[in-house]
């Protein structure tokens, strides 16, 4: 019975780290699909969407049963309760990849973002890339000093954005209406990432140290805009 | 044992309620402040949404608290897990809300939407207000009927945020880039608010019912960008 409950302890892991990787694929996809327009690999981001989504209710059933078969305390209930809480994250990162193919996909074969904004999106898509790889990282290692190496990417994401918005609001900058919106919203999703990266440091602290306070709710978010 | 048991599930659920509460506040506080541009107004709702973060912290602690003291089963298993995946929703209402009172305070004294536009905007704030309302009634009352009543709501906002997006994009509409910009990203905060409510309602249905693919993470949000 222990052995089982182990087990599921571990499945349960495995489960957020396997997340996390088709989180990493989508990211990598989907921002490649922005910034080349490409139609297909747009595509393939939003058809395997619904693999994250689903993958995330398992993992949330599987947390559920054991809470109610297990009656875990301590470490092992934090990491029950954790999982809970970062599924969502890790959903909705798969969700705002989605966005960003749909966006691709939408002004195809156009690339959506203007010239002189283009550095600065791969820029962003680049930090995005090597966050999510840092997240599968961290989930599987649980290891404090990958948080703030995702911070620091965080605090740079954060930057970029705001710079997007100082060039967007710039009226010289040539760009039509389409182009700014589009500029808009690519923007704040590539810095959504982070902050839901973030949040899930957080919930990994918590897990490792049970000290709540470092779970805090308040807003990792920036308000550049 | 048993009526400490019965009286923390009652907490629970009470400080589900008084969240939503705040959260109802802080949108139609949000809402009314960007709409008349009231800097005071504006500046109330960024203070207070440190409350709305506290709160949810401290439902989850006693969430976690009951889980390990009292491991519950079935019912009372299920408003525990509920909580803890809906407290991250209001929470990020709250933020959401915060972020259209920051775009009032960053315009002020002007309006931040161009004049064309206020009476759709107008209808978004109506609806989220009144979904905000329903939000509470059904965390107090937990009634399936009100669910059906918060997703029509959700709907006719996508389709308010649609036809924001209509209007922005086309060239013809007389608005600077400051406008288009602050439009695009007002128009998705105010349709997010629906998304998160979309949310907290299946999670209320797992709750009533036990039937976890009522719960699905399926993305309920719109794509209309």
């Amino acid at each position: 019975m222990r052995e089982v409950f182990q087990q599921e302890l571990h499945e349960v892991q495995d489960r957020l780290v396997r997340i996390s990787e088709l989180v990493e694929v989508a990211i990598k996809n989907a921002t490649t699909a922005f910034r080349k327009s490409d139609a297909a690999l747009a595509e393939s981001v939003i058809d395997n969407d619904s693999e994250i989504d689903s993958l995330a209710d398992s993992l949330d059933e599987l947390a559920i049963a054991i809470l109610a078969r297990q009656a875990p305390v301590a470490r092992d209930l934090r990491l029950i309760v954790s999982a809970l809480r970062m599924s969502t994250s890790l959903e909705r990162m798969g969700d705002i990849a989605e966005h960003i193919a749909q966006l691709a996909r939408y002004r195809f074969p156009e690339k959506v973002i203007p010239k002189g904004m283009r550095d600065t999106f791969d820029e962003m898509a680049e930090l995005d890339v090597k966050m999510a790889s840092l997240l599968t990282k961290l989930l599987r290692d649980m290891e404090p000093a990958v948080v703030t190496q995702i911070r620091e990417l965080d605090d740079k994401l954060d930057a970029l954005h705001a710079s997007v918005f100082d060039m967007v609001l710039d009226e010289s900058f040539k760009a039509d209406r389409t182009a700014v919106v589009d500029a808009t919203l690519a923007s704040r999703y590539h810095e959504r990432f982070g902050d839901h990266a973030v949040s899930i440091t957080k919930k990994v602290l918590y897990f490792i140290s049970g000290d709540f306070s470092e779970t805090a709710h308040s807003s990792s978010e920036s308000a550049s805009e």
